[in-house]
Parts: C-alpha cells; sequence; structure tokens
C-alpha cells in the first residue's frame, strides 16, 4: 500500500478553559492508502503539529513531515518502523515533528490492522489482550471537599482507582496538601488505589517534593507522579532513594523512546507512563513497554482526550498480564466523547477490554467531529499550504 | 520593563535545497519593552516556532507562547529566568515552544543589555570575554577531492580548525570515509584541528560507529560529533567508552538544559554543543556551560546560521578562557549574512572576538532582512492570529 493522503482534523470545545484538562481540544488524523484508511490523534496544541506537517522545508534534516510520509509503502509492521526512522532523521531539527507523526504512525498501524484483518496488539506480537483495571483521572478540586466529592463520584461510577492531580497540589503548605490527600482517601474507599499526580510543580525541588512523601505514605498512595519537570531524571532519581513506600511515576513528556528508557534507568521510576500521541505512536511505546518490562518497570498508558487515543495507547502493553492498571479519561470534554461511535466501557468487573477487531476497532464518527471542526487556513507566499477539511 | 510586542520575521532564501545547510531560512525576533528593543534568532523551522506563538490554547499546560510573553516585565537577568521557568510550566505540552522561546529569550538579553549598558557576558557575571578560535564548519564533499578542495580553503581564509559533516560520511564503506578522512587532513594541513560530523547517521549503532574510530585517530580528529541520534545517552556513552584519542561531541539537538547535563552525565561527551536557539536561549546555555566547566567538560557553541546567532552563542562561555573553540559559520548562504549590518569576522590571528558593545552588540539591517521576508499569514476560525509583519 502507498501512503495517498494525510488529512488532519483540528477538534475543539468552543471554549477553551485555562484548566489541566487536555480533553478540550484534539488533532485526529486520517492516513488513506490503496483503498483503505486509518485513524490516530496526535496529543497537544494542533494547530503546531498541522503546521509541522505542511510547513516548508528549512534543510536537509529539517523538512516537513509530510515529505517524509507521503507516497512511502507500508506492507507490514517493518514499513512503519522504517518510516518512523526515516522522519527521525530528515525532520531530526524540527521539533514538533514527533508529536505530529505520533498520530500519523497510530494511522498506520490502524491502517494496517484493516487491511490484514488483526487487531494492533497482535501485529505488535501479542497473542492477546489482557484486561486492564482502569484508574479514574481527574484534577484536584478547588477545596478538600471538592476533592473528595470527585473521588466519590469515581467510586460510584464503579471505579476501583482513582488519580488526583494539579490543581492546588504542592502549591500551598503541607497541611493544605494533607487535606486533599485525607479527603481523595476517603473519597474511593480505604481499599481503592490512590494515585497522584503533582503535575511538574516541584521543578527540580528534591526536598519539597521529599517533604510530601509521609503524607502520600499516610494515605497509602500507590505513585507520585511527574513531581519534577518531564526532563529532570537526576531529581527523579534523588527522589527515588527516599521516597519509601511510594514509587514515583513519568514519562509523558517523552518524545522519544530513548526519554523512556532514560526516565527508567536515572529517574528510577517504578512506573513508565507513555503517551502514544507524544512518543512518536504505538512502534516506540512498545519499545518502550519492552523495556520496562525487562527492567522490572510497570508500563502505563497515559491518555487524557478520546476513546482512538485510549484504544491506541493500550495496544503497546497489551499482553503484559501483569501491568495491571491503565489511565482512563473519566469525565472527558464532549469533543472527546462525540469523535467516535464506539468507545471502551468498563466491563461488569470495571475492567477495560481491547476490542478484538481488525486494527484500532474504534469506529469514529464524522458528525461527531464536525460539530467541533476548527477552520484552519495557513498560506505562505500566497499559496494556501493548509485549509482544514470537510468530513 | 514591560514586553509590550514581540514580532517575528521569517527569512528564506528563494529556493531551499535538500542539503544539511541550516543556514537556508531563519527566524528573526524583534522584541520590544518600554522604548528598547532586542533581537533574537529561532533555529530551525520559522513556520512551525511561529505556529507555537500564536496557536489558541489546548488547556492550562499547552498554551501559546504569546499568553506567557506579552506584558511581562523584564528588570534584571532573574526577570528572564522567571520567564523561562513560565514558559516552561504553562507551555509544558507544546513540543516546539522551547525553539520558539529561545530567540525571545535571545531577544531579551539584547535589550536588557542595552538598558543596562552591558554587554550581555557581563550580565551572566563574566569579567571579560576570551578570544575564541572559530572553526569554519562545512559539509563533506561529494567527493574527497571535493573534501580536500573545501578545507584547503578554510585554510586560505585564515582558518586553523576546520569540522566536516554530514554528505557521505558514513553512508559508504570504510575506504570511502578513509579517503574523505585523508583528504579533509590534507586540506587543513597536519597543524590544523580537524573536527568530524557524523550527522546522526549510525543512529543507535554503536558497533558501526567504533569501526570509524582507527580512521579518525589515523588523522588526528579532537572530535567525532554525533556519532547518534540526539537522545541516545546509553549509545554515546558506549562509544566514549572506546573512542581512543578521539572525543565525542553533541548535544545540539537539546531543547532544555536537562538534556546538555544528562549528555554530559551519561553519554561522557568531551565537547557539548548548544545551540541558544534551541535550548531555550541564552540563560540555559549558560547553566548548561557552567555544568560542563564543572564536570571537566568542553562547551562549544552550535551555530550554522547567522552572525547574530554566533554572537548569541557565544556569551554563555565567552568568560570561560580554556573553553577555546567555537563554531563559525563559514559560507553561509546569503539571507543569514545580509540580515545584519555588522558582523564577527576573525582577528588578525585568526581569532573572534565579541564586541564589547550593550546587548548582543549586532546591529541589525532592515534592507537585508527586506530582501528575504516570507509573507505567512495563519488563519483561526475566519480570524488572522498571524500575518508576517513589515520591516
Amino acid at each position: 500500500m502507498s501512503i495517498d493522503a494525510v488529512d488532519f482534523f483540528y477538534l475543539s470545545m468552543p471554549k477553551v478553559e485555562d484548566i489541566g484538562d487536555g480533553s478540550q481540544d484534539a488533532l485526529v488524523v486520517r492516513v488513506a492508502a490503496d483503498g483503505h484508511e486509518g485513524w490516530g490523534e496526535c496529543e497537544a496544541s494542533p494547530l503546531v503539529s498541522i503546521a509541522a506537517f505542511v510547513t516548508p522545508m528549512s534543510h536537509g534534516a529539517c523538512k516537513p513531515v509530510r515529505d517524509v510520509v507521503l507516497g512511502k509503502k507500508i506492507d507490514a509492521a517493518s514499513s512503519i518502523a522504517a518510516l518512523s526512522a526515516a522522519v527521525e532523521m530528515e525532520c531530526m531539527d524540527l521539533l514538533q515533528a514527533a508529536h505530529t507523526f505520533s498520530g500519523i504512525e497510530m494511522a498506520l498501524w490502524d491502517l494496517l490492522g484493516k487491511k490484514l484483518n488483526a487487531p494492533v496488539y497482535e501485529l505488535l506480537g501479542y497473542k492477546k489482550a489482557y484486561p486492564k483495571l482502569p484508574y479514574a483521572s481527574q484534577l484536584f478540586g478547588d477545596t478538600p471537599a471538592e476533592t473528595l466529592a470527585g473521588c466519590r463520584k469515581a467510586r460510584e461510577n464503579g471505579f476501583r482507582a482513582v488519580k488526583c492531580g494539579w490543581g492546588p497540589f504542592g502549591k500551598g503548605s503541607l497541611n493544605d496538601d494533607r487535606d486533599h490527600l485525607q479527603a481523595a482517601r476517603e473519597g474511593i474507599g480505604q481499599d481503592g488505589t490512590l494515585l497522584i499526580d503533582a503535575g511538574q510543580i516541584f521543578r527540580e525541588d528534591v526536598e519539597a517534593a521529599a517533604r510530601r512523601i509521609p503524607l502520600l505514605e499516610e494515605v497509602n498512595t500507590v505513585w507520585f507522579e511527574e513531581p519534577f519537570l518531564g526532563g529532570a531524571y537526576a531529581a527523579y532519581g534523588a527522589l527515588a532513594a527516599r521516597s519509601g513506600s511510594v514509587k514515583l511515576a513519568g514519562g509523558e513528556a517523552s518524545h522519544n523512546v530513548h526519554m523512556a528508557q532514560q526516565l527508567i534507568d536515572y529517574g528510577k521510576v517504578g512506573f513508565i507512563q507513555i503517551d502514544c500521541g507524544r512518543i512518536g505512536g504505538i512502534g516506540p511505546a512498545k519499545r518502550a513497554a519492552d523495556y520496562a518490562a525487562a527492567k522490572g518497570v510497570t508500563y502505563v498508558n497515559h491518555t487524557f482526550t478520546s476513546h482512538l487515543a485510549l484504544c491506541a495507547s493500550l495496544q503497546p502493553y497489551a499482553g503484559l498480564e501483569s501491568h495491571r492498571i491503565c489511565e482512563y479519561p473519566f469525565a472527558p470534554k464532549s469533543v472527546a466523547w462525540d469523535m467516535s461511535e464506539t468507545h471502551l466501557t468498563p466491563d461488569r468487573n470495571g475492567e477495560v477490554n481491547l476490542p478484538a477487531a481488525p486494527g484500532l476497532g474504534i469506529a469514529m464518527s464524522a458528525a461527531g467531529m464536525r460539530k467541533y471542526l476548527v477552520d484552519v487556513e495557513i498560506a505562505v507566499k500566497g499559496q494556501t499550504i493548509y485549509r482544514s477539511p470537510k468530513i
């Protein structure tokens, strides 16, 4: 198959709020090849990722992603890997290219699975997909009472695990943080799994993060996510050495497989969280999962957006039975829900199962996407180089 | 001073060729604050970096760079650092933001230096700027004869050091590489300093790179630059352990200070090469220089574009006397030369000296830039959010 067309659909809520909710917009990608089509999603900043697809070439190692992708042959998993390698070399100096290509790569797996009549996890070498235990991913409330209510709601909705993050955590006193942590524990119940996400608030300040460890231990926190800037591996490593029963988690910022490996090797995280919409797609994420498994680190998806992204993000570790937990967008904005006709709802055991269907197994909704489509036009030297396609 | 305006000027040669020459286009930034103005330059992919400045917000940690920068107070070096930290947090998920902000940060130092009537290197804490020995940075020829001619030309132009990179190196047989290396040595002369840049050609293949070490030693190569993908620290570390008299060099891909530190700590490079137009500007580059000096690693600028970028890139290590060498764009395209009225030409000793003038000390040329200005328009939801400014 030859890649005939790549179309980007920039979707957004009418109003985007200044909160840590990544489900407010989306960049959906459709790839067409020899009558087949596949769908993927890039994480973060749709306009910028579109620009990286269409931008004029700066030099031989700073090409638009389009120039590397269009017309390429895709017939097997190995041809997707070869294309990834070509993008790494030919878009070397185009920083945003990794995000742009992530959605394309995802769509290529979807397309190849449909063509070969196999779920993506089979193409990745897994015999079956094990069910995952979803955690409800949500923001801390502005007050402990709101945090309590949010966690109770997750519990009432059948979730046995919850993650609270961002919001006021780490910005006030230790007592403020303790109040939120106790509220979260009360909300999810004593037998629930509690995960805490600091949203990089401590930057590189190991001492400030370390002061929260006893509070996290009090409420039996399983992981402490992103205490530091995504690339500050030394700070992660220093905190890991004194984090007691709490394991560190991180990795969502990884935009190549090396970053994931290094956060494991040097940052000593216990959980490596990979966003397939950033790391370069499903192939590099699978490499990260293999590496994690070999190093005794647990792989977890990072997904705060749609069920297309969710379905893609579960493939790389679908066959790793003991890597049990998965991030589940608990209360996404309507754009993230409406874009697909099918969704991965938890089963009667409260577990998430990947569709045993060709490709990613998610049916997209043209009508759902149309409601949120953002009209974009980019012109260079008087020539339109991008205009939002119809859907 | 309050940041009143940030203007981007996308300049380009009429035709950009598919070669490893980064001087074919440029993104120049002008920042205005309280009647002062400063100039900076972002490295790589102008359109994408512009998009990262103006893009609609995706969520609280994925804002356009514009929203973080405009209106901020800049009165001292510390306020530039505070702004950098704000960009890291508020543009956390916008991958391209580091490149976009790099040019802005550079311009802020230029502006602050003009306001305080001090060269940037003084604002960075250096008492004086030591002269640097420039190396002529150029591509390998298509044939050994071309490589020989290029290096001879550099020598005839007064350069005592030359770097050859990219082109055919690493793509053919060991004998092909040897022929090019011998030609380069012959061209620069037995007493010249020879540097070799592999342009990431070996990706992560340590054995393939290691096979070149004896050839590099035969011609007394000082450094072997970027044998591997920018983030593949483990491969760098493995090669460093067996690179004999040749030291590894790398770091140009660093888009934050942690990446530079990690290439030193884990990649064991002997030379750390920082591009101020990528790492977030002059402040993070200074941190990288301090770190390198403390670890016994030599800091070098990475500059393949204009003399504005060159002047900015020398500031972070201007006061480090023993870090002697500097990259010098030997044969840039006319756009990179014409954009400024003043240039850093080597003195009678063949050395490069920073201007002892306020700010970066480079006078820009409106007429020079106007010739290469690329007209860009970006519209979202029918509203123009960016149009190339007049100059």
